[in-house]
């Protein structure tokens, strides 16, 4: 029983800038989650970009994919931000043998009132109950990447 | 799409008590870590009893099924203490027509370093997901409860 | 036994922004961090401006020297952001029967790393302590403005 | 510029247990705290005893005034419980050329509503400020041993 997580960036994953600081995509803040708590499975984290969503290309989507494809754990996580989060989902899609979520974070892992760890528990708790698929979980729901947007007036996910 | 959450007590919602308090299980401490979040869903929150599961009786048990039988929502989650949450969902077993997730946390949801929301978040994921059925979310994994126990001297909960 | 807080914006009170949405100084964080703790003394909290401390100008601290010396408490804790607060502090100096203690944070009240609630409660026990006068407090520190700089490679308040 | 900082334990450090566990006082949480704050002054923690201040004996308030007296820092906190603090800090009064704040929480640090931050923020910002002698920091003030009370039913020190 195990879980292999990939980190791509996001705002789950944001750390503060200043005014006069350069931006960042911080470290993988799934992993300070999970560090943190009575975790009863093996999981193994892996950074594979540091991006905000919105930068992400069709070439690092092509590089999520082949990253993914030659994962040979079957049940898989992706932390990912949320403006684009849906079309990686469905470029993933199609791929035989794996259960993959993706999930991220309307607000930074370090803020008091985040909603990550939260997120990070609903795809857990997804992804060894749903059959092989891509889905994504966020606001506590379960979406079919095809059929769901992101609301950002209403900050978020809902069914389309 | 609905969800039916009862809380009976346990250390999820356990509040401080000093040498010179009365010692009590508070609010149910869900209700305060939905109402933080973006939530997608629409749900409902019953507050059954407030009790360490230790002292839960059969009784009480009778008492949680009775009011279960007759909620007509399918999705349902329990918070409950963890020493005895394993066979309270072996008397809920057997129900027609309901996903029954029941989760709660090794520390009360109150302390900086609680599994409160993370296995919230668990459940949530796996309610949605699984087939109708008497499950426990705990650890960051969905348990059968007649194929597992909670091992006291790890803090975790493990299959048998 | 009272102190008045002026709030004047600054990264404490920072909220939230993402690529596509508009910067914003949100409400004043003293307010929501003082009502969570049991405080033992009177205070009322006034916003007279949010903003980022670069953005403050001379007639920024003109309006708030002039609020401050028609303010009848002699106890005063001023929230500002930490860029400019050496600056505003030296414009407050020489007002007569007032101690005022100007604070802020290095990181917004909102993250679970901020150091807003400690810096305030340095603030706090030093207004009680010290003769009238104008003081910096931050890092653990109560610094003379005419004496002391913000080292931002370090992130440090620091004597000159 | 160095503080001394003595912890004897109380409801600052401590830390859960559950009915089948036993009871402890932890390790220092103010070491926890100001390890994660940008913190511009040399300290030094001390863990004397781990008790609950009701337990608190003679002995072991000469034993804290013996390794006080014998301490060359002059600027020192001590974490201490609420139930005893104003006792040992009337022990510890007529201790020349020191100032002594004795400080701690009513809810332990671990507790996302606790008051142990800004209590230690309100003890460092007073331990700089205030002339030699002994003093109470809690509740956002600072008292005179010998002049204060805990007020059990209101949950706050008061003046007598």
């Amino acid at each position: 029983m195990k879980l292999k997580i990939f980190s791509v960036g996001g705002t789950i994953d944001k750390v503060y800038f200043d005014r006069l600081s350069a931006y960042e995509v911080g470290f993988p803040s799934i992993q300070t989650i999970l560090a943190g708590l009575p975790i009863g499975f093996e999981y193994e984290i892996e950074s594979l970009l540091r991006k905000d969503s919105l930068d992400m290309t069709d070439g690092d989507r092509r590089f999520i994919k082949k990253r993914i494809t030659a994962e040979p754990c079957s049940k898989i996580i992706i932390t990912h931000g949320t403006d684009t989060m849906i079309e990686t989902a469905r470029v993933l899609s199609g791929l035989d043998g794996k259960c993959i979520m993706l999930t991220g974070a309307m607000e930074p892992a370090n803020f008091k009132s985040s909603d990550a760890i939260f997120n990070v528990g609903v795809a857990v708790g997804a992804v060894w109950s749903l059959p092989d698929g891509v889905y994504v979980a966020m606001n506590g729901r379960i979406f079919d990447p095809f059929r769901c947007r992101k609301n950002r007036e209403m900050g978020i996910f809902e069914d389309t």
